[in-house]
């Protein structure tokens, strides 16, 4: 039985606001994606989570994306490749610091909201990010969507590609994601969402939209955070995965 | 006859903005105290002036700041030590980052604008911002003013302080800066500022507005980089000061 | 018996940030701060905040701040007056255009936070602030502490000067408010912050920290929105008020 | 003969940073494009060139942006509708504020940058451009291209539709301007833009790349105020245009 590794969005308040409960997300995952100041994440922040990650031994990632604040990330931008990859190692390089100091490290790099979205299919701009991650330390791992450009960018570059799947997002029989805009793209039923948990876990496969069972391979399930019941939901989750026999850690 | 480093502030535009002539500089001082984004200097601007400073062999500073670019951080504020202590750490590590990417490393912090006068007397926010180089880097230099609060915390904490002096200033019988409102604060002729540079490194003394000979010791001295004929001056404050036998070079 | 206006701060999240219940405190208060972006408050939000405000009829006050979104508008900031003078007319002006939008106009100001603690004292910051506002209507009341020099420069430039009061913090003999980090700065316990409220609407006194009646001459009562039961809280003042006899209604 | 408008962008700044001559350029337009804070343009510079413009009896339009000062919003970004909406009502209010304090108005709206070009064929955000306006100011002229979606949009919501043309750029048989990464696209060499210029007011027609004489309709000749001779050429124009008898004057 493969391990399965469970990551997910941490440190996304900024100043005042908070969103993320990112205490007790820390005490589900295996893998905390940091937010770096750009979308979310402002510098104290940045550092109390990656004190609490490194108490917990969870694996910090750096989640990088378009600066945009007031959109939190979400809205797809046009950045030129060179600023694009200066961004990203930016970010990288910040939350380096309080990694280490919170003795840990930056172990990988996930892209956020829209510019995740852009990668699985925009060549310049997943060039443009693995050249940021390579900027920063060229033995990164990155965090993706299997099949997406991003993670063929990345292992062209030489980066470590790991895959991840999504149990509360509905596939296509290509295994593609559905659009999150159609009926039935998100699953809310939580019991659904446990067993595909364990399904991709176990099996590395996953019921389509369409009823057809389909690969999905992943190292890593992405549990979302930022929702009413959604720390519970994960608890749930890692349990099930504990119960049916398939051991939770952090990617290799 | 100690030699004399010289430094500046470069890498000072953020995106389509221009300041500092960032080429030019760096063909004279051997320090060069690069913009975090903070205050000014995107992201690949920062990894822009680390590669330049990097083949000309000038060293690379972090110019850190209040997260403040409306201001250009001259506007001093009232940053709880926590929030300061993590911006400032956050900053030195984006900069690290193009840094080692070019070769290099950041090799000292410097204070920017508002932050640097407010540390002189400060108590706490100069501890806070020791706190946060020592966060990133607890065996990086910092440079300041003689006297000042951020150079005696700094020491405390077990970090080199190195002082410098500004050519182009005024400077109090007690060895404090003239205050920039008063008449005389800021000198202009160039012919001054060259002769009171090469006194300065010389001798380590300066004629205060008063006349008084006083001491002022300084291992660097400050060059502004964003003023008309800025360039030109400090090329002849560096050939007067080889002229006069004393070694131009960054701080041991 | 002379009415008393209820004033919170609404709007007050940030694009993906939520802060303040804007619809249930709209349902109880007379006055609504809405947050102009600087310190809180994307485009959309005001809009939003407008449009209900106007369906209640509760009026708007435009809630300006330094511009400092990471720190909420809640660190001092030596702003130059001619800045700060053009930064207050601007964030009126964006408010205004979804208040006219909505049917109904940007009827006071009331300054933010740190902002709004340092024109208490400070006599530049208050000037430059007047300004901001006569730049933008010269016929607008500002909202303030009794006894602050932002009222008393107000009135000298002929702006209505509104005071308020705070029936959940304490007030010194001399009738200013004990600072928050002494003990006993912030009533928290719910009882007696509605008696206070009923008590300065129909007395025009409060207990002071010590023990003596002192007067607070008050026409507004500021409630706060972002705390847990602060909507329950607002709503038993409102209803205590009305119990008391003492009409609740915007001033005059 | 029918006369034309001359505009330009200005008060491109942004605090410490300048970009454009605004003086100058004062003294050639009939119509200022003033940056509204959202790729460039802080509050005291606004201010500012109002003042100026109003007491050269030049027309004051905001130049509305993406939220985007890192990249001058110049790179394309898909906000969704209702934020872009009230982004740009929200520009033209503040602009509105320093307009009025200065004696005049808001007169016209132009986007700038990216949000410009992407207006041209995106219907979904020409309306939400255009919702913006009229949640303003629903008799607000917009300016742009002819042809563009965003113009259609604007006339079928009542908004009185100017068009421009650029005597710099060159243009396709069809009367689109040539794309900027195309050789020739723009056009340097000053007595053709000069000439270009003459015949665009005179004629209503242009030389396309090609070589064809085309028909391009502008009530308004769009100049650059951003490179080096750019007020020369400015100047040039509006004297060539004098003395070619078509009246130089803000549209009607």
């Amino acid at each position: 039985m493969i391990s399965i590794d469970l990551n997910a969005d941490l440190g996304e308040g900024f100043g005042r606001w908070q969103l993320t409960d990112d205490e007790q997300l820390l005490s589900v995952v295996t893998s905390a994606n940091v937010a770096c100041g750009f979308h979310a994440g402002d510098a104290a922040t940045m550092r109390k989570v990656c004190e609490l990650a490194a108490e917990r031994g969870v694996r910090v990632g750096a989640q990088v994306s378009y600066r945009d604040l007031a959109g939190f990330g979400r809205r797809a931008m046009d950045v030129p490749p060179d600023e694009l990859t200066a961004e990203v190692a930016y970010q990288i390089g910040a939350l380096e610091v309080f990694a280490r100091a919170a003795g840990t490290r930056v172990s990988y790099v996930k892209p956020h909201g829209a510019l995740y979205n852009r990668v699985v299919h925009d060549e310049e701009q997943a060039a443009a990010v693995v050249d940021g991650v390579v900027l920063a330390d060229a033995t990164l791992p990155v965090l993706g969507l299997p099949g997406s450009r991003f993670l063929k960018v990345a292992e062209r570059a030489g980066l470590p590609a790991v895959t991840e799947a999504f149990a509360d997002r509905a596939y296509t029989d290509q295994g593609t994601l559905v659009p999150r805009g159609q009926g039935g793209a998100v699953i809310t039923d939580a019991d659904a969402v446990v067993e595909r948990s364990v399904d991709l876990a176990r099996t590395g496969t996953v019921v389509s939209h369409s009823g057809e069972r389909i690969p999905v391979r992943a190292r890593s399930l992405c549990l979302h955070g930022d929702t009413p019941g959604a720390v519970e939901l994960a608890r749930r989750v890692r349990a099930e995965l504990a119960a049916s026999g398939v051991p939770v850690e952090a990617f290799a």
